[in-house]
């Protein structure tokens, strides 16, 4: 019977791509090549004009269409790190078809590109001990709804077992969702790697759903508050000592960190903001009255932390809002690196946090 | 200080829209009605002609554009359940940019729209105790690879409890991915509701990726027995005898489930079959000459059964399937429903299938 079952396999295969549905023929893309060059293809036909934009490219670049209508570009020599990319097909955005790593966000669909290099990155799947991320259903009475979060819990975590672990709560941006900093940010295997190279300490780190739309951004700080944090600490074996917990978040993200970091210094340690969003004049608004106790703060504070990329559209505002910080005795540290608003950056911020909090 | 930050939090959301990137004015899409109709929304200045496709229409419908570029259509009295859909502007398709919920597929990139319906269908998310799906990560020796998939494990599960439960096993269809089942067939909603109304008992579901080009797709009935079975016995409470342990698969999946459960009867008691690939006419090749010991097959399983709909385009290769295992003698049940090769069906089918499980 197995040999009757090899044909079976072999003929499962053949057939596969003969099948019914609007599959064939389809391009391999993104198709990414030993020396980090990338080849990008599109099947349009029909296009005009098919350009290809991402966030390794300067500006968008035109394709090229062969003579079964398959629109295609090489990029040479991309700095490895994983990139947003997408297709603008007569004026139209649409992320690759034939590529399943999507970037999860509200507003846009755009496809991811994994350029590897030789050498792994701190992102890489490795050899290492794995974590896991659960997909978990809690409710939140202060959206009145019942709402997702993720959860890592790190290689060897026994939740039966004595050890109580730290906590990092850890936003997505103002369009992203609870998926993002998994599935954009590789959160789950930076801190696989920083844990298996001893540079970071086993954590739990939990990644909520910010938006609260149309409800005021606020109640999202009520449901970490009152929701969230509770949950955690009733599902999850944690230490829920001040010292124990931390709070990092990216742009809207990075807004609402410091916004209940600030309110809720008795209950965050470690408070990092990437490239926080809104921007300075708006902070000033409301903090030019804000007299904070500094001295009381910078006691309670084991890590306030700012990064940002000199290419970012909030450089400036992120400097001005250190600055603010600095004028009322709030102290804290800052990372500022190349690159712009991206991802690519926000995987470089958390791999500067992971290694400070809970030592 | 709580004033000054409420004052805060209002700033952050009245200057969101604000923000300087690409997020304003977007269209809201799809918006669902109370009665079922459903609006959606494409902002295409410059397009010539957008179409909406989805599964709850029959053919493409024509949207207008408004004096702002945005196309819009109505379709009145959709049918409550969850269906894929995307536009097709001019001859592009593409999924919705401003809807979060994506088909996750290899070869497209379709939306998902739930209609709910005034009464909660049975993949909704209801007040019931819910499960939790966790994303792992295992060794793969029969691919050479590390491989993700997915564990649900039922309410009140406690990995450290001395309950140990059944497993169900289940296989996405061919341009699917391991995320399928959950995104697109909500089994683990499908599961807890069904828990709660007493109608299937908990149970673990392991949902793997099933593909393995470009290795022979046998290699993947390999990846389940030598890897993935022994990854599952190690890490969950898990109970390992035949009667236990449970298969079903959806297309090429289904192909895939029929093919690992008649290969190991002696390991799966329960093999269930939706609108499986490939074809009778292939299936006959190799299975002209297979004689099984009818007798004790039909006393191994519990059940063999095909699920499949009049319109799917399997329908007719389905009936012959069955006639075939029933010329050798091997008893089967099935469930002939309306419908097409659809995840609508896919929901009918796990619903199905479910409650005869492990009893």
């Amino acid at each position: 019977m197995k040999k009757i079952f090899n044909l079976l396999i072999l003929v499962v295969f053949a057939s596969f791509t003969a099948m019914p549905q609007a599959r064939a023929p389809y391009p391999i893309s993104p198709e990414v090549k030993a020396d980090n060059s990338t080849t990008f293809r599109f099947l349009a036909p029909n296009a005009k004009e098919v350009l290809l934009t991402g966030e390794f490219l300067k500006e968008k670049q035109a394709m090229t269409k062969d003579d079964k209508g398959v629109w295609s570009i090489t990029v040479p020599n991309i700095k490895p790190d994983i990139y947003p990319y997408a297709f603008v097909v007569d004026g139209i955005q649409v992320a690759d078809p034939n590529n399943t790593d999507i970037f999860a966000n509200e507003r846009f669909k755009f496809s991811l590109v994994d350029v590897k290099g030789s050498t792994p990155l701190i992102h890489a799947l490795k050899n290492v001990p794995h974590g896991k991320v659960t997909y978990r259903l809690y409710k939140s009475n202060a959206t009145g709804t019942t709402r997702q979060l993720l959860v890592y819990t790190p290689p060897g975590f026994d939740p039966a077992g004595s050890k109580k672990y730290p906590v990092l709560y850890l936003v997505h941006g103002g369009s992203d969702t609870e998926e993002t900093w998994t599935k954009v940010g590789k959160a789950n295997l930076i801190a696989d790697n920083l844990i298996a190279e001893k540079k970071a300490v086993p954590m739990i780190i939990v990644m909520p759903y910010a938006n609260v739309r149309p409800a005021p951004m606020g109640k999202f700080a009520d449901d970490v508050v009152d929701n969230i944090i509770p949950f955690i600490q009733s599902n999850y074996p944690v230490l829920t000592d001040q010292p124990n917990r931390a709070i990092a978040g990216f742009s809207v993200g990075g807004g609402q960190t410091m916004e209940i970091g600030i309110m809720n210094p008795d209950k965050f340690a470690y408070v990092s903001a990437y490239a926080p969003y809104p921007e300075t004049q708006e902070f000033r608004q409301v903090f030019g009255d804000w007299k904070p106790d500094a001295a009381k703060l910078n006691k309670q504070f084991k890590l306030f932390s700012f990064s940002v990329g000199t290419e970012d559209f909030l450089y400036e505002s992120t400097l001005k809002n250190m600055a603010m910080f600095k004028e009322k005795g709030v102290k804290y540290e800052s990372l500022v690196v190349p690159g712009g608003h991206t991802w690519m950056n926000c995987k470089l911020y958390l791999t500067n946090t992971l290694p400070r909090l809970f030592k």
